[in-house]
């Protein structure tokens, strides 16, 4: 499980400050008030949960693509039609998070009236961590699913070259005392984020998690970010065909069913070549259409508390969890203590504040460790 | 990916054959005629396809639960309403394969009118191989998925036993010239099966495949059999708690969502102590609700077309292959040769066609190796 832990420098800042400032940001880019609002609270939750790969640190990027004209900030999800338990989006090329939000709210509404509902979305951009579109269908007592497809970095079992994206499922469902459950998961064993992370520390990388350019199994992060992620499960002879199959399914699911972009043709966040014309997937499942309303919540609850319960194998570092658990924890934490922005993301952010003359909130210094 | 080969020793029989004596079998035992084809059609389907472990091979242990009382052969599965995207059926403890069969069909067609539609079913038994149902959606041009729950054989990330299924997830969609994906997966990194055969052949296993007893890595078959099956991924350090979140979530749409039993408590398949009260989990989405018909398929043939022609790593085993094309090679090949049977199987089988007395249809001597 993910361990969430503060940088060993860095800064902290107010959930509450760093919404505002992205808001604004956002706003100097000419971003509608609403669609700005809706960026920053999916950048901010993600690093309020810990996912500093996919909060506000994106936002250079993010801005990037504005100023080579290859995402519209002004631009507002359609819907295309489709039938009651289907619907389609075309986001137009704007910003990803408020085109999901709009698509995952469509599918709730539907969800009550008809038991379940699809939204998909296509022609959109990078929508931030999976699991909040997953995490707000849950909030409404329905279990929640969020599926996106990405820029290929994934390598096929057998394959040298990356042909998919490291391409996410979400799911999220109330469970009682336990909050909600929220699995968030990359279909590659780890994200290149981890790699990255492991060249920095001057580290060496497990088998299993990526190749190098000529194919072969990788040990060292150099030979990794040149090459490809692997499957989740690894190579062929681990299981790794098994997490091949689960990024096949979510691009047939995102990039094909919705008729977007798809495996190797997705340019993805980090080019500012074209638009990325993303595929995205959101289900809404209502319980309460089958049995009284909460039966299935406790339900949830019972069978997590026997699962956090069990008996641990030697040397644990501590009980079982449940997905999600981590995150909500160190949620809370940073959500009451400030958000722990590491050093290099604190000085892309300033560089932003200059940049577009809007000044950072206040900031404190974390205690060195 | 899995390699389908002939055993050392054994018998071929055809498929129209086995079939048949299968139906008469079942109906010795009660079942109604329907009910004794349905059965037959998936448990021969999965001889075809080389998943012998869930095939005919599994008839003896089905009639021991029939003879026990605890599976009602007679018993057929009846709707319990919900709305027309979410609708649950109660299987009232009859055959898993006709309950799963009506509640995929009913999905299917609601799916036509409202774009997607999900059944679950509760109170009922073991279904079979799960990609079947879901290839019965995808014959139709539907994107199918299917799920179940199954007895405790998987320890959570950390946990010293087992509390959760191998859970299934299957999904197949149809693929133009290539027939049709079909992922079908346990959530597991290997299946038990796996394991009894490496302890037939006194062979070690891999690490991430099992805990032993005592909750630490079991690399000898033995220990794994008295120990429990590590998620996908393997141990934590190597992303097993994703294939831990997955089996959660899929426990969580099946058992929790349909109200049958849950992860511990599951007795199934292999214990004729009470019913198995299984929960199932079909969804079947159109997606000509959205683009002109087959484009989906189309996108997706291009799809695999890009996929399976990747440059390969070095010694690759063969090209790149898409999820169930080693599955629908081998039933190609059997169903014009004739099922294989290994020797161990064909006795089983002769002793039920004993027991009940119903012949064996003609067999033919596989050639020794």
């Amino acid at each position: 499980m993910p361990v969430y832990a503060d940088p060993d420098e860095g800064v902290t800042v107010s959930a509450y400050h760093l919404r505002s400032w992205t808001e604004q940001l956002l706003q100097q880019i000419r971003t509608p008030p609403d669609l700005a609002a809706s960026v920053a609270e999916v950048l901010v939750a993600s690093d309020l949960r810990g996912i500093a790969s996919h909060g506000t640190a994106r936002l250079a990027q993010y801005l990037k693509l504005v100023s080579a004209g290859v995402l519209d900030p002004t631009a507002r999800a359609v819907k295309e039609g489709g039938k009651p338990a289907l619907a389609r989006f075309n986001a137009c090329n704007g910003w990803g998070q408020p085109a999901a939000r709009i698509a995952a709210d469509d599918a709730i509404q539907r969800a009550r009236d008809y038991g379940a509902a699809i939204s998909l979305v296509r022609n959109t951009n990078h929508y931030g961590i999976a699991g909040w579109y997953a995490m707000r269908m849950a909030r409404e007592g329905l279990v929640g699913i969020s599926l996106t497809n990405a820029a290929a970095m994934v390598a096929p079992t057998r394959a040298r070259i990356p042909m998919l994206g490291t391409n996410p499922i979400a799911v999220a469902a109330p469970a009682g005392r336990f909050g909600m459950v929220v699995l968030d998961m990359a279909t590659s064993t780890v994200p290149r984020g981890r790699i990255e992370v492991a060249a920095r520390r001057g580290e060496s990388i497990p088998e299993g998690w990526a190749i190098g350019p000529d194919g072969s199994a990788s040990l060292t992060p150099e030979a990794a970010l040149k090459g490809a992620l692997q499957p989740l499960g690894g190579s062929e002879s681990s299981g790794g065909y098994k997490g091949y199959g689960l990024a096949l399914v979510v691009e047939l699911l995102t990039g094909v069913l919705a008729g977007a972009a798809c495996g190797p043709h997705i340019l993805g966040l980090f080019s500012t070549e074209g638009n990325s014309d993303l595929g995205q997937f959101f289900m809404a499942i209502d319980p309460d259409v089958l049995d009284a309303p909460h039966s299935f919540e406790s339900r949830l609850e019972s069978l997590l508390a026997e699962l956090t319960a069990a008996p641990l194998i030697p040397n644990a570092p501590g009980p079982v969890l449940y997905p999600g658990q981590p995150e909500a924890e160190r949620a809370a934490y940073q959500e009451a203590r400030g958000i722990a922005l590491d050093r290099a993301t604190h000085a892309t952010l300033l560089g932003l504040a200059n940049d577009y003359g809007v000044p950072l909130p206040p900031v404190q210094n974390l205690p060195r460790t």
